[in-house]
């Protein structure tokens, strides 16, 4: 099915909002075995959607609209489709009965502009809404089936998953499946797939998302359920310990669920990471069953004061330094009383470098009281991705000493 | 000049990545008076790339094509650019030597793959980029001036900031000044202005871009600079203390900035942001001048233990009390020694509400030791967003204190 995308809105165009709505609508075509060839962006300019209403409808098969449909005089989408499709504009009952709901449970009356989103095409056919006042709806133009969709994400994401979706001509015996992965490269993926699975199915797409810092890897065929399970779970052994978990997922929620069916608890002390560690940690819902305490100690005397440091340590090696982080994790160990602990302590920059401890410098202690690892890495990312990443691999580190992994994380060759 | 955009490259189309590309030059563009009125987006396909170059080219006076400048098979812009033209693709010896000084700053050989970024149209200008391997060119089709510019953000900006920007028939007469606002949306601003300045000047124009949590206010005159610059003052004192900074910033390097300035240190004592506001400081380069300590304690032992909240206080009023994060304050002030100090303890949710104290409420405490003042706030949003925004109003509350502003902030109102 060739599939266009129509996006409107001058909020687009003049660039005050990115457009994240495309990649998600494109993202969930995907997974039934749809693609998008053409994707075009207007502002609220009447001529503009008509020009490409009429052509994309002539060229596609499937054309999605997405915008357009508030209760504002800028929100043309309806008046400009009934126009090429030679329609009138009229109430439609369905709408009607929608929006008046939505007022209701809102305590509001039903305003003149909001029945606007009720004026709509004749015969058109609605998408319901389940979240927003703005119904979706359907027609046919040039054999084209034309469908409008609301901006606001949270929308869209619910009419595409529930209406949409199943409506559409995908392929049923799509197989699609997700793996989030850390520490390696997608060239270093494609690399170990041509050495060690070369006999990989030409039906099985692979794919990529990078993330910061995942990297998601997508798989997905038709028709051969055994065999794609067989090449994902092949996958997954070749992945190894880089697999944080399928589907969807992060490091903090793979790590919180690790602690939690251990019944155990983490604690970090960060010096250049200022907090971001645990802030990666508390932003997932349940961080509260397995964190109990974080110390930000920034300067030196913080480390001695809160940490027990000792000052002989620093004066010796300096902040960044193996000594002091070991010295950092076990006095946060021994504050908070968690089974597992943290410590970093870097350069995040841009100024603060030298010779012996450029900046991107870190070193990282983790484990548990007196049997803890330390490793020196040094990170050339600019400061608010350094800290990140230096999050990222304290997470994975922790996983890994919880799985019992034993080999050094391939990574630590490339932060040299 | 009528301007078109087209973004070229497969991982776009999937939704692989979110083209941020387009709308960053929609905003240098609007800069020097010029906007995008069509933006077409297709996949690393010839055919598709023909078509619609040679249509946007018919239609506008100015097209810019993003991606498809790399060195391997898919990127295809400057090969079906020389087919539309009509020319021989050559290899162009300033692109060649920027190749070959780009490969030998590398400590690289000039690969053959590489090389095919000097194989350009015949006839073209080349557009230097000052970072990347690709070269941007320009020709001339149909009386559009047709520029190609690299997929790679970083390199992109700097073409187009040293490259493009300064060639354009853009208005040299532009004024165009940004106020990042916290508090205030765009609909009561407008409200504002409808009420206070309605005499607002026509041809001032005015747009808005909410990022979260700051909104950043936009004007853009031509000609007129001295009307440009009262209107400018005029809207700055009617935003009055709700103006954050000029330019682009934000709360916390506002934050650091005055601190910095008077000689003082901050601290911060959170629960259930846990760590947030922390690392939205340290993200700043500078940080540590005027933060030295920050104290992450979730669990109701490590207020006790780590700040000494009285156990006696937590028993009485709850973690999430005016009377805990007042203690909070106090332990984190005096542990650390800082001049300002914020705590601040909430149900961050989804799970944790209660009839009192449902999901979202906040207590926040903040000011100088024993000159504390304190703020019950109710946050309606999702877990993160919550833990962002309880952050910025922490960093602004604090900031309010420092420039002295004695009146209760109007966003008060709006988290009850």
């Amino acid at each position: 099915m060739k599939t266009a995308l129509l996006l409107t809105g001058n909020e687009i165009m003049s660039g005050d909002i990115v457009d994240s709505n495309s990649a998600e609508m494109a993202q969930m075509l995907f997974e039934i075995g749809l693609s998008i060839d053409t994707k075009v962006t207007v502002g609220d300019d009447s001529h503009a959607l008509m020009h490409y209403i009429a052509q994309l409808s002539k060229e596609h098969q499937l054309l999605i609209i997405n915008g357009g449909l508030g209760p504002t005089q800028d929100d043309l989408t309806a008046e400009v489709l009934a126009r090429v499709a030679g329609v009138d504009l009229v109430e439609h009952p369905t709408a009607r009965s929608h929006l008046e709901d939505w007022c209701e449970r809102r305590g509001v009356e039903l305003s003149k502009a909001n029945l606007k989103q009720a004026i709509l095409p004749a015969g058109c056919h609605i998408i319901p809404n389940d979240r927003g006042s703005a119904v979706g709806f359907e027609i046919n133009l040039n054999g084209c089936r034309v469908m409008t969709t609301p901006g606001v994400p949270s929308e869209l994401r619910l009419m595409m998953r529930h209406h949409i979706l199943p409506t559409l001509d995908g392929d049923l015996s799509i197989c699609f499946d997700k793996l989030q992965c850390f520490g390696l490269g997608e060239s270093r993926i494609q690399q170990m797939i041509h050495d060690q699975m070369p006999d990989w199915p030409s039906d099985i797409d692979l794919g990529f998302r990078a993330g910061m810092p995942l990297l998601e890897v997508k798989l997905r065929s038709s028709g051969n359920p055994d065999l794609h399970a067989a090449t994902l779970a092949r996958l997954r052994e070749l992945l190894g310990d880089h697999v944080i978990c399928s589907g969807s997922g992060n490091l903090a929620a793979t790590l919180i669920e690790l602690l939690s069916e251990n019944g155990q608890t983490v604690t970090t002390a960060e010096s250049c990471t200022g907090g971001r560690i645990a802030s990666d940690l508390t932003a997932i819902a349940g961080a509260s069953k397995v964190f109990n305490a974080g110390f930000v100690t920034y300067s030196n005397d913080m480390k001695c004061d809160l940490l027990s440091v000792n000052p002989a340590t620093l004066a010796q090696y300096g902040a960044v330094s193996e000594q002091t982080v070991l010295e950092m994790a076990e006095g946060a160990l021994a504050r908070s009383g968690a089974h597992w602990g943290v410590a970093v302590s870097g350069i995040a920059g841009p100024e603060g470098g030298s010779d012996d401890k450029p900046v991107g410098t870190v070193w990282i202690a983790w484990g548990r009281r007196h049997q803890l690892k330390s490793r020196r890495l040094r990170i050339r990312m600019e400061r608010t991705m350094f800290q990140k990443m230096v999050s990222a691999i304290s997470l994975d580190l922790l996983r890994r000493d919880l799985l019992e992994v034993h080999e050094a994380p391939s990574y630590f060759g490339r932060y040299l």
